[in-house]
């Protein structure tokens, strides 16, 4: 399963002693070949953690041979001794492996602006070459969990033949621009790096780059696809295109519902649209608003803050001809109070808000939870 | 005090019934003159509110003679009846002071959506007008207050005679493009519109406009300035600005202050930065943040958050001369950890956190407010 479902891959999932308690903290994932070929796309955000900055380096290339995952420090905002730490984590998995460490990219997940504990790690990794498997991807989705409650995996398998696999972490700062979240998305497929590229870029378009559970985008995302060219396959375009957009959608999917204190799992439609860009900005809006989010945590129908959301965008609109349902029920018409509002039905965990902006044949949805005081809760004691 | 203070000004606030529970919900304020002169600045929503059409248009003749003012319903998304209730409610107040709608501007607040009781607010209207008197400030504050937990008002005295006061309301959807607020000021001093237009701009943009409690922005938002005249003194221009941005920032601190379920009171200077643009731009960054003014509010020194917030913007930095203080601990220096974050000390409810960006010369301050349970309860059930 996970990232070892494709044929050329083996993991593993260790404890080295990164995280107090014990848990698994460290990743490791190597590509067997024949193929190296591989893509990746990198957090928005201009604060980048080290290991983003060297990763972005590595797939620059197009080719990756081992990636090395921890959880238990971000090494983010730990300045040009935090870069080092992470080359030398490269070189480490690289000598382990008798390569270079150009081929080697570097995850992190955890606090920001802490050092990480690199003899733990280093040892880790040691550890980690010695377990490599091909039955190691599930303890490798489970080593990449911080606050996550639930390992994130998903598989689909080709007619052809061939198989993408992935995992994935995330559970709070998770916004447009990528959520917080690291993904490895792996395939035995022949692809070559620049349609790699490509399809990655599509599939993340639509499906992490559309979650938005609190507005906040970290300084470490990074979602990577491998191809080990195994299957001996060259896929259909289309079609591979269409199974990593699955997985990348069932792990986006796996995120959302494991998103810190929710209780919702909301999907905001936006349609009627004058474009696609107007459509996810109006979603956005309608995400990021804690007075809407919170309306909904009460289980109140309250479409008043959607408008009033949708209302400081750009998008193309007229007020009066906004409608606004939820779960299906139109309670707001024309801009004004349109169906009885007790006839929404707000207890199911899935809410689907639609917003209708009646400006032409648009839509895109995007995916966001409602604000709990679990939340606030989980958030105001995460570092201590 | 309060609107009341100038010469040249009645108020009264009273009880409608537009409010279940017997508390004030209509305040009406004359203008007495000599002078009529006003100018006013009004929500960058696009979902507007009847009221705010009404008075932008109002307030487009640069002349004011009465402002009337409710709670218990906000008159957005209303639809074309809504506005006519906001006609109607104007020409009773003309009808009432013998003088012609064209002068009286409306403000509502409370829930977007709903119809006003216009039997309620007319026979209001009767009865407040009744009631007007030049002590009438305070029971005008009052009578504006939603979850505003207390009156705001203000006011100013020149040297040289004259008087600036004020009242306003606000607790939540407080964000940029005004924060969701009502506010009237009042003064003696003899102003033409079009200087009270810009001193009123002025003053609103570093006051009103820098308070981002949670990123959330009404469809009501108003401030409106009126000059009776009555004193019979025209100001020093410079003097005058002062007093009015004076009052507005006092007024603004106190809708900090009561801000919906806050615990600390967080202002956000930004310095170093290569245009004021850039640090207001920043600092509403680091307020919009979520995990930001969720660790605040657990006096959680998360530096980490601060800068992930900081990279989302497109100032002018580079990461590597970020500086952050919080309430003067410089915890990160050069982009990564700096003093030891045990200094801080997260107890007091003022917190200040400096981001220097080492870009340049400007700076600016936004305020903020933590992130908690209670507000996620307040919001959760508000309408119900």
């Amino acid at each position: 399963m996970s990232v070892t479902a494709p044929l050329g891959f083996r993991a593993a999932g260790i404890a080295a002693g990164i995280k107090s308690g014990g848990a698994r903290d460290l990743a490791l994932i190597v590509n067997d070949g024949p193929s190296r070929a591989a893509a990746g796309v990198f957090t928005a955000n201009r604060v980048k953690a080290a290991p983003v900055l060297w990763s972005a380096q590595v797939l620059s290339g197009g080719r990756v041979h081992a990636v090395v995952l921890n959880s238990g420090g971000a090494n983010a905002c730990t300045g040009s001794l935090g870069f080092q730490d992470t080359h030398a984590t490269a070189e480490k998995v690289a000598a382990a492996l008798d390569d270079s460490a150009g081929e080697v990219a570097v995850c992190s997940t955890g606090l920001i602006g802490e050092r990480l504990p690199m003899d733990a790690l280093l040892g880790g990794v040691d550890t980690a070459v010695t377990q490599l498997s091909r039955d190691g991807g599930l303890a490798a989705a489970d080593a990449i969990r911080t606050t996550d409650t639930v390992s994130k995996i998903s598989f689909r398998r080709s007619d052809g033949g061939y198989t993408v696999g992935g995992m994935a972490k995330g559970a709070g700062m998770l916004a447009p621009g990528l959520a917080t979240m690291l993904c490895v998305i792996t395939t035995d497929a022949e692809v070559a790096a620049e349609q790699l590229d490509a399809v990655l870029r599509e599939a993340t378009r639509v499906t992490f780059d559309r979650l938005d559970t609190d507005g906040c985008m970290s300084t470490n995302d990074t979602v990577l696809l491998l191809a080990s060219g195994a299957s001996g396959i060259a896929p259909d375009p289309a079609e591979f295109a269409e199974l990593v957009r699955a997985v990348c959608a069932d792990l986006a999917r796996q995120l959302l519902v494991d998103a810190e204190g929710a209780t919702k799992a909301i999907a905001i439609e936006v349609v009627g649209a004058a474009s696609e860009d107007d459509a996810v900005k109006v979603g956005r809006a309608v995400a990021r608003s804690n007075l809407f989010k919170c309306a909904i945590h009460g289980e109140d129908p309250n479409w008043g803050r959607v408008l009033s959301a949708v209302g400081t965008t750009d998008a193309v609109f007229e007020t009066e001809r906004l409608n606004v349902a939820i779960n299906g029920i139109w309670i707001c018409r024309g801009g004004a109070a349109g169906d009885d509002r007790s006839k929404v039905d707000l207890r199911p965990r899935d809410v689907t808000i639609t917003v209708d902006l009646s400006a032409g044949p648009h839509s895109a949805t995007v995916h966001t939870t409602d604000l709990t005081a679990a939340y606030v809760h989980e958030n105001s004691a995460y570092s201590s």
